[in-house]
């Protein structure tokens, strides 16, 4: 994995109706992977069109980002769903941002739960296998992003029971525990703000090097994306600086 | 269009979450078309599921039903949409609709509007434009159904210039006005309840033979498609009877 | 508490657009308290206002019946709302509901939180305190309908502290276990269908007798109202038989 | 009318779960009566619940803005509702923004309906009437926002039939016609920019004087409030301008 370039993703198209967020059109030149709202917690199907469009002007890939049903609450609210609602679900953002990237000229190139689902996924294996049914059902070759963490032997076998490919993300602004898990941002230091500091965790994270997890312990990471964000113009600027200290990595390999 | 069989479409799928609305299952088995709404003014990704699962056993064509976003209201109060929102929203419903088909083996075989959609784009071009454009986005072979009536050289010319298909399609159980319109039903006689008013008026469509409209002129609808209801046991009587005698049409020509 | 007579409470205006649910047009009659839903779980302001009407003419007091926001599982879900967002969510559908009550000279007279809303405050005081703070700042004289347990002692004292007035209510067609809690639907014998069972657990809850709990032991309930169903003809039938059953024993008394 | 000071009105708590729109912290210092989103536009519980709370701590009355039932349209396209229709949603949106407003010790204490509900009940006595029964059900005394034009009689004829107080509310920064309508903001002039204009406008308005409309006549409008925004810096800081202006008119006078 670590001959492989270590691809940019970050949150698009999370505007909604009169509502803009995020700086989709500062970001979308640095990175690799748009993960699309596909209307559940944000957008809706003119803000798809339009960051589809962007995402095609830039050469970006187009992922999905499903969500509960949860706009107030942004999808980062757990709802207590079925594996078989999950699965429905995710189907249908899933082929609604696919209608939408036909207009465009795209096609959808992976799924990255939002939020809660993410979360929930990540802990319960019930709703991780209806992720992947729902992919499977609609294009068994699309990767499933999720956390990388210091052992993914039970995702990956849960994913190769699938026959569904997992592309694990990690990041470079946020600490880690001795698990790999993300340090809760209620915890002090669990979010890096020094620019130096995300992006000598990113030329990590990218060379198979290890981190300092906050039990002291050392921490590699075998990912195969970073979750970059395009809130503002901070993490823009962090953006741009981590694109161009891995394009220099790239290089010298 | 008389040598083709006269087809039956009906719209399911119309329950919404623990809300039950249609006989799905008792219609299924006597149409050729499903139009299936789509999440905008009635189902939801379970009921998709269901519906499109009801479907394939039956083998009956799935056509993608979309609307305005209004579940309340059922689509079917106007919505002052611009053209380009109608694109966007009916792409983004066939979308959603093909991404849920895919896991049944199906894909979506056309579409109708519904409801105050389907009226707004009879009337106003752009509105039927941006309905077309959706189309062409997402899959240009897919037909557009669209109400038979008199005069249709404007939205055949609408259609040609597009390269969209149309679909016209006739009702065995409503009156017709002198320009080939429904009756409206707040008239008088604007329903037929008589089981043989109604079979009579489907063969005549079916056989190319002329109505009789509300003014007393006779009209002759080219039609490709005859809409019933699976609604309540009456309504589901008629679709069997039609179906009986437009089977006995078709072994007799 | 037993010598109060025992009210009969159901869930109304659970419609919703173009969808019906319910029997409210049979069961209003015979009831004391109408639940209605606020328009978050079921329900809108049409909806609202003929469930309103219905009870102003049957002199029935009309409650609040607030849910998580989540139509499409009718507030069965469990959503992770903070406590903030609880109290905000309760108070903004007891308001809906009083406002539209105006219409139709009534107000609302207590609130009885729907499905996951109101298991998660049974079990979690931090809801169960977020629903009391809505209600004390609507209009603290309105009583809290609760699940009448075994040992209501913590309830109890969560609500004197708040200064809320609990109306306890019970089952005449559920089993109970040892504790005083529901026997879970999956578990054979949860649910009774003999109207003679219904009705016996009925007197038996409304004079204070103790019922067979799932475990063998005596389980006396101190409540308030009992909860009703108007779904189908099987129910109202129940609700009549334990109408009449109470009107009975009251007049006995 | 023109003794009486002109009252600023804004439209606030327009943002809508975690999407932030306008500058009510800027705004609410400068203003008399802030137009609070009941949630079918914009706004949700939370937000309502904090902008009450700012209300209240300003000094500044809260007024219902309710709206079509449309988030993704922003409650800005018209919706072809029944007259029963609209009067039940203005009902409903008015009764929870009071209901929140109870837990921070306000009242609604006016009207003012929101965008498309704005400019159809403007045109459609219909809906005016159903706007106007809602307040009745609700709370006569609440005053109705509706714009100033040349000639109000029809407007003020059917809220004397109603028994309905009407405000008139007139705008600083737009353009009028001969007839007092707004110049459409497709017109070139039709928005006023340039700070000293708008503050002229606004004194001429407070002290009954004519502006010159688009056709060269002359027009007095004879309004109770003012208009104005808090999108962005500038319309804060004309906000400001306009606040002393009439500061100095009222102590002049």
């Amino acid at each position: 994995m670590t001959s492989r370039p270590l691809l940019l993703n970050a949150d698009m198209g999370e505007s909604f109706g009169p509502w803009v967020m995020g700086m989709d059109h500062e970001v979308m030149p640095h990175v690799d992977l748009a993960n699309v709202a596909c209307g559940f917690h944000a957008s809706d199907p003119d803000v798809i069109r339009m960051t589809v469009r962007l995402a095609a002007r830039h050469g970006v890939r187009v992922g999905a980002h499903p969500a509960y049903p949860d706009m107030v609450g942004f999808g980062r609210r757990s709802l207590a769903c079925s594996a078989q609602e999950v699965e429905n679900l995710v189907l249908y953002q899933l082929g609604a941002l696919a209608g939408v990237c036909r207009a465009e000229g795209l096609e959808v190139s992976y799924v990255k739960p939002h939020g809660a689902l993410y979360n929930d996924m990540a802990r319960d294996p019930e709703i991780m296998g209806a992720v992947m049914r729902a992919i499977l059902a609609f294009d068994s070759s699309l990767p499933l992003m999720t956390m990388a963490t210091r052992d993914t032997s039970a995702v990956a076998e849960l994913a190769a029971d699938h026959g569904v490919t997992l592309w694990f993300e990690a990041f470079a602004d946020r600490a880690y525990d001795g698990a790999g898990r993300l340090v809760s941002r209620r915890e002090p230091g669990a979010v890096h703000h020094d620019p130096e500091v995300i992006v000598d965790q990113a030329l990590r994270i990218a060379s198979g090097k290890p981190l300092v997890a906050s039990d002291g312990s050392e921490l590699i990471l075998a990912a195969d994306t970073l979750c970059v964000h395009g809130d503002n113009p901070e993490s823009i600027a962090a953006v741009k600086a981590i694109r161009e200290a891995l394009d220099r990595l790239g290089a010298m390999e």
